[in-house]
C-alpha cells in the first residue's frame, strides 16, 4: 500500500535534502555548532551525572517481536589465562554478538528508507550487505555532545507512564516544555519521556514493545520548526505502535530519518533523569551520546550521560 | 615464573584496596567528584570537539597476534525490508560480533588478575564463563566524564612517534606535562601519546602491535601520586612490548587494574587531538568516554570525545 | 547438595574409565569397529534416506530457558555482490552465530562434569575459556557412521507422545526393541523416540522444554550392558525434566558422558523416522551423524541421516 | 565487463533449468536416486572410514583475502557451571560465530548468480538479508549420501600437488579416472584432488589461496555429460585462481551452481583419502556429506566421511 498523500505533505514541509549541501551525510547534527556546545557546557553547574543506557545483556529488551534483532550475547574468550606461564599476570577477554539496534541505541539515518530513497535523496540501494551504508552510516557521525532537554510528557500529565494508545502530540511537547520551564533551541537533543520503559523494567518485555505510546506523525514538524538536532525516547518503537493512521507504519521514522536527516534514539532509560530534573529543578543539561563508529552501520548502541 | 620482588614492592606502594570501602567496584573513578566534573566542564571554551575512536571495522587493529580478540564483524540482518508490505517504509538492521577489547577500548578492572586476586582483593575465580565478572565488570562504571589531559610524549620529544623500544617513564610524563603547560590533578583522565598508532594507520598492523613503545612499570606510582582517575594511550598493549624487565609480562596492567583499581584504555587515536591541542594552545579539555554497559564484561569499546 | 549414594552406585557399575586406555578421549565410540560399520552398511536395502535434523533458524527450539544457548542467528555478508565489477559473476555469503548445543546436536563428553572430573578421570579444570576442552572435545571424534536403531517408545505404547512426567525405563526400552523386532548390539547408535518434539513442531517452545519426558536414571545401565556406542532422542533435556529423584539434576548426563564416555544427542526429529520404520518394516538402518569438528567444543550441531 | 560469448556457449550446453520441473530447488542432487544409494552402500567392504573436514578453529583457512568470511570463532558460555547448586552436576556450553563458507563447506546453489539469475532461472533478487535464499537455500537439500569417487589428479600425474597455475582439464579428469580404475556414473559425488591443501597444512594460508590450481572452465561439460551429482575439491576457490581467461572470474561457479544446479565443495582435506584409496586399491566409496540445514543459507560447513 503506497504512502498516503498526508505523509507526503508533511514530508515536503520537513524535508532537509540539500540544506547542508549535496555531499552532506549527517543532517541535523550540522546544527550542533561550536556555539551550541559552549552553551551546552555552561549547563553544567552541579557536576551531577545521570547515565541513560540500559545494561547490555542477554535478557535485554528484545523479545523476539522484531526478527533478527538479538539481545547482546556475551561470552568469554579467556578467563584468568596465564598466557605467559604459571604464576604470571593472567588475562580475561570477552566477546559479544548483538543487534546494533537491540538495546539503548541510535538509529543511523539509513535505518529506514522510503520510495527508494534515504536521506539527502540518495538511492536506498546504496545500502548493501558487503559495505553496509555507503552514505550516512553511523560512523559518519563525528561526535554527539550537545545540550540535552528532557520533555517529560508523563510527568507533565501527572502520570507514571502514558497509556499504550497515547500518541505524543506537538501540544504534549509544548506542555512538557512548559512543565520543565525550558525552551527548545536549535541544536538541542530532545529526550521525550513516556514512562513506557517501566514496563520492561518490571519484567514484561512483550508489554513493553506492544502496545506502546510514542511520537505522533505530527511531531516531526514540531522538531523541524525548532531545528532540533536529534530526538530519543524510552520506547522500543519510538513512535506510537500500532500506528495512529491505519496501515501507515513507521511514518515518524521516515520523516525524521529520511526527510529531515535527524537521528532517533530508542530504549533510553529516562527514569533516573526524570527524578534528577525534578531534584535539580532544571530540564536541560549537557548530553554526551557518542555513537560507536561501526563502519557502514545503520545503528549503534549508545551509553548516553546527562550532566547537570 | 613468579612475579619478582620489585613488582610486589611497587604493588604495595600503589595499592588502593579498601580505600573506598570493601564493597567498592570502581576504584579510582571514585576520584571523579561532582567538583571535578564542574571544573572539567569549565574547560569548554571553544566548543571544538575531537573524536578519539578508530572506526569499528573488520579491518581493525587486531592482526591475529592476540588469540580470540576478533575485529568487529559487521553483517546485515535486513536491507530495505518492506516488512509491512510493498511501497511502505523499509527498514535496515545490522549486527556485530566483536572482541570487547578489539578496538578503541577500556579494560575493565577485571581484565587482568595476579596471584589469584582482582581489584579490592576479591578472588579471580569470581570471573566465570556464565556470569562474566561478578564484581567490577565494566557495567559497574556509571559514567566517565571528567577533565582529560593529553601528555604528548612524542611531541614533547620533538618526534613523530617514539621508537618501539621506548618505555615511557615518569620523567617523560613530567616533560610532557611541562610541554603542555598542564598540571595533572586528582580525577583527571590522562591520555599518553606515543604516536605508535600511526603505524596502524599506515597499514602495518603487525608493526603496530610489536615492538611497541608503552608505559613503563614505573608510571603507576606517578599516576598514583597524582590520584589520576584513568589512563589511556595509543598503543595495542598499553605498556612497552616486549616488556622492559625480562619475563615480567603485563606488570603495568597488574599494577593499574588490580592494585590501584584504575581503568586503562588502549588503541585510542590521539593524532587529531595532538593537532588540536597545539592549535588551541591547551592540553586539557572535557573528556567523555562512556563505557558501553556490557553486563559482567572485562572490557568495552568506547568512542571518546574531547571538547575544548 | 552432594550427589546421593544411589548415583555413585550406578556410576561404579557403568564406569568405563581406563577401558580403552588412559589416553582415550572418545569412549564408547571405540565400539564402532570396521566390522560394525560393514554390518551397518548392509542395512541399506531400499536406498531410502530420512534426515533427522531440525532446520537451523532463529526461531529454533531455544526459548530462553537455558541461559546463553542461543538459536542460530543467520546474517548476510554479501548479497549478489559483483566483486569483480559490473555484469560479472556475483557472490552471496553468509555467517552464523549459535550455541553449539542449541539445535539438533551431540553433547561432547565434556558437556558435563561431576565431582571435578570429566570422562576417563581427567580434571574438569582442563576445560578453559581459551582452549575449550583440552581433552575429549567434539573435534576428537573422527567420524560417526554406524548402525542406528530406533526404539520407538511412544509407538510401542500406542501413543502419539509420552506424557511430560514419563521417565523412559529399561523396561520401556525392552518393549520398544520388541515392538521394532530389533536386538540392540555392540556399537549401535540408539535413537529413543518419545514424540515430545511434536510440542515444538506445534509451536510451543516452552512446553517442549518443560515438563518433558526423557530417559530415566536407570537407562545408562541398560545401554552399558549392550555396549551401545551413542544415544540420541527427541527432547530438549535428554533425560526426564524435572528429574525423577528430587534435587538430582542431570544424573543421566553425568552417567552417560562422564562415567561411560558415551555421546548423547538431543533435539533430534524422529517423527519421519518413526513413519519410515513403520513403512519399511524395520527399526534398524545405516546412520550417519558426523559432528562438525569444532576444536575444543563441548557440543556440535549435527545433521543425521538414516538410510534404509 | 559482460560475460564473454564463450561463457554463454558453455552455459547453454550445461543448462539444467526446468529439467526437474519449474519448482525444483536442488538440481543435480535429483540424480541421487534410491538405486544410486543402494549401489553406494555396496561400496562398503572394509568398514574403513576417512574424515574429510578440516578442524573448525580460529586459525582456519581464511586469511582475510575474502572479506567477511571469518574463521570459526569459538567462545565459552559456561564452564563447569554448577547451575543447580554446589556439588551438583556441572555443565559446559559454548558458541560459535563463523562464515558459512569459511571452512570445509558446500556452496549452496545460491552462492553465486549471474545476469540477475540463480539456478532454475529464478531472480537473484530472491536472496535477501532478512530471509537469505528464498529458493535453493542449503536447507532445501534433504540429505547427501551417495557414491563418492576420488579423481586424484595430483597422484595420476605423479606429483605431490599441482602447480598454482594448473587448470584441471577434462583430460586430467579422464586420466585420474583411469588412474583410479573408476568410471564416473550418474549420481556420483566427485572429489577432485589437487594437493593444494598441503600448502595450508604447512602453515601458509596466503599461498594456499593464491595462486591456486583448480577446475578449468571446461570441466562443467565433463560433469554434465556424466550426470555427476556434486563436486568438491581441496582448494579455497574451487576453480583455478587467478582465472584462465582474463577478466572472467568465477565462471566455473556460475556454470556449476547457476546453470547446472550442481553443488560445489571447497577446502575438503583429501590427503588421507588419497592414501586410503591407494591402500584399499579403490577410488570409489560411500560418501556422507550432509549439509547443516541453515535456513536460507548460501553455504554450510560440512564434515564429510568416506567409507570403504
Amino acid at each position: 500500500m503506497p504512502l498516503p498523500a498526508e505523509f507526503h505533505d508533511i514530508a515536503k514541509r520537513v524535508n532537509n535534502w540539500g540544506r547542508w549541501g549535496e555531499a552532506d551525510e549527517i543532517g541535523t547534527l550540522n546544527l550542533v555548532t561550536d556555539e551550541v556546545v559552549r552553551a551546552a557546557a555552561a549547563e553544567v553547574r552541579t557536576g551531577r551525572r545521570v547515565p541513560l543506557a540500559l545494561p547490555l545483556k542477554e535478557d535485554g529488551v528484545q523479545s523476539g517481536l522484531i526478527p533478527g534483532r538479538i539481545n547482546p550475547f556475551h561470552t568469554m574468550v579467556q578467563i584468568n589465562h596465564e598466557i605467559f606461564g604459571p604464576e604470571t599476570v593472567a588475562t580475561s577477554d570477552d566477546a559479544v554478538t548483538m543487534g546494533l539496534q537491540a538495546a539503548t541505541h541510535w538509529d543511523a539515518l539509513t535505518h529506514v528508507s522510503h520510495s527508494g530513497r534515504i536521506y539527502n535523496g540518495r538511492p536506498a540501494g546504496s545500502i548493501t550487505a558487503h559495505h553496509g551504508s555507503e552514505f550516512s552510516g553511523i560512523d559518519k557521525i563525528p561526535h554527539i555532545v550537545s545540550r540535552g532537554v528532557l520533555l517529560d510528557v508523563a510527568a507533565a500529565k501527572g502520570v507514571d507512564r502514558l497509556p499504550g494508545d497515547h500518541a505524543v502530540t506537538p501540544q504534549d511537547l509544548d506542555e512538557a516544555a512548559e512543565f520543565g520551564r525550558v525552551t527548545v533551541r536549535s541544536g538541542d537533543i530532545v529526550l521525550v519521556r513516556t514512562g513506557q520503559i517501566q514496563v520492561y523494567l518490571a519484567g514484561d518485555k512483550h508489554g513493553y514493545g506492544y502496545p506502546s505510546p510514542g511520537l505522533s506523525v505530527h511531531t516531526p514538524e514540531w522538531f523541524h520548526a525548532r531545528d532540533v538536532a536529534a530526538v530519543a525516547n524510552d520506547t522500543l518503537t519510538f513512535e506510537i505502535f500500532p500506528p495512529e493512521i491505519e496501515n501507515l507504519w513507521l511514518p515518524v521514522h521516515a520523516l525524521d530519518l529520511v526527510e529531515m536527516g535527524m537521528l532517533q534514539g530508542q530504549n533510553w532509560n529516562l527514569e533516573s533523569l526524570s527524578t534528577a530534573c525534578g531534584e535539580v529543578g532544571r530540564h536541560s543539561f549537557l548530553l554526551t551520546a557518542m555513537p560507536e563508529p561501526f563502519q557502514g552501520a545503520t545503528g549503534t548502541p549508545v551509553a548516553p550521560v546527562a550532566v547537570f
